[in-house]
């Protein structure tokens, strides 16, 4: 598997490339997946392909059918272990914003190789200075009009710093900039709602429920005053935060145990548990 | 001229397609730019590449050439009258948000049919449910994550409702989903301030100047209460407004008369003055 394994399609037609006028390109008029693979499998497909389904709901773009993708998928990753991306865009249309209403999707997919495995000793991360906006009509789902998202990740290249924290636009944390957060207070995890930006992330959906977690908006200093932090995603799953500008955490036998959990549950990330 | 008209590059370099893992399509991360041309010729050129820096500068995607691009533009549109659209992605980029370094940008040009003829009585709007999200560091730049106007224009399919005008998140009013706004009050033009959401537009720019109008923040009763209303884009020109929900205009001569002028100093729009 290398990184130049893409293939796409047009509705259920294999295709050579992307169409011309695709709205995806034009408009970021699509959505996407993030998957880990383990040995050419998804473990996480169904949870994936519901988030796609309500994106797809919410924009009103039409969903190839599944077992075609995952078909094509299983063909693509060829057993491999890696991560699979799947881009669904409306498919091609003409100039200006109205949605075609007999667009056929155009869907991406390509195969990239593991994640780096994250530092032992665990993440330091940074304050983002770019602000999410406030957009509930697009809160939750996986599109792909990421902006603020690559303008929060331009704001460091230090590789000493794994990722970024950032803020909505009312000063409320609402994640990583490609991860989900998760703070320990009290003995009881929460995570931050996402009913106004961010991304209901696979793995994040899968930690509320290991943990009982409740949903709230967390600010700075909650974050900060937590006993325990960690991000987590469907690519690299848990991942135990060690400092955060000045702050820092030791390691905490909760945040183990959840690895150990998460390992035991979905084989990809068996490996990286100390 | 038809619709099928695209050309794909890569840095300076002619290619068939969009390359693979196209930031454009994974994120939207690019910038687009609609020109009305003329003869062959695009009247406004230095105008929409002046917008195109500065997006350029704010999400710090690399331009091409301009002399190149506007050779190419020129070539593709073979003296002929339209629309040209040029999108310019950051390029090609591993998997995440941290754009590379060292990306070569994609641009695309393409030429479409001119616009269909504005109704000689003038456009009928509605108000749109669809809000745009608060952020300034995107305002203004016409920028490729387009979904909040794709929703807005996908709240109606009747063809006797020629545009939607648009509120912010705190309901002032910002411009239709595909033109900017104008109403004139005690014989004062004013334009919605594009600095927390919106696009500034190029025929916005000119009319503004035209006018000697002033920004502000425009409330829904503003609009109602104007003496006239028009919106205006590159690709159309000084658009009257006809009717917004149950009020009416009847045709203003300040309009008229900035139809004419533009007439005369953009050839293209001369053959639409009544």
């Amino acid at each position: 598997m290398n990184e130049a394994s893409v293939r796409h399609f047009i509705g259920e037609a294999a295709v050579a490339t992307a169409p011309d006028h695709d709205r995806g390109l034009a408009y970021g008029d699509g959505l996407f997946e993030t998957m880990r693979s383990h040995r050419g499998d998804v473990p996480w497909w169904n949870r994936h392909w519901r988030r796609l389904q309500r994106g797809a709901q919410v924009l009103g773009i039409a969903l190839p059918d599944e077992d075609r993708v995952r078909g094509e998928a299983e063909g693509l990753l060829d057993g491999a272990d890696g991560v699979l991306k799947l881009i669904l865009t409306r498919g091609a249309g003409g100039r200006g914003y109205a949605p075609p209403q007999q667009a056929r999707p155009h869907w991406v997919l390509s195969a990239h190789p593991l994640p780096p495995a994250s530092p032992i000793e665990g993440l330091s991360l940074r304050w983002c200075e770019t602000r999410l906006a406030l957009q509930p009509a697009l809160a939750g789902i996986k599109h792909c009009n990421r902006l603020e998202q690559v303008l929060a990740r331009a704001e460091w290249q230090d590789p000493d710093t794994h990722e970024g924290l950032v803020r909505s636009m009312e000063g409320d944390v609402v994640s990583a900039t490609a991860a989900n957060l998760f703070i320990l207070h009290d003995d009881h995890w929460t995570t931050p709602v996402i009913d106004r930006c961010g991304v209901a992330g696979v793995c994040r959906e899968w930690a509320m429920a290991a943990l009982d977690a409740r949903q709230a908006r967390l600010a700075v200093t909650d974050v900060e005053a937590a006993q325990a932090v960690f991000l987590c995603n469907a690519a690299r799953g848990i991942l135990p935060v060690a400092r955060l500008g000045v702050r820092s955490w030791r390691p905490h036998p909760q945040v183990a145990q959840l690895q150990r959990r998460l390992a035991a549950e979905h084989p990809a990330f068996a490996t990286e548990v100390a």
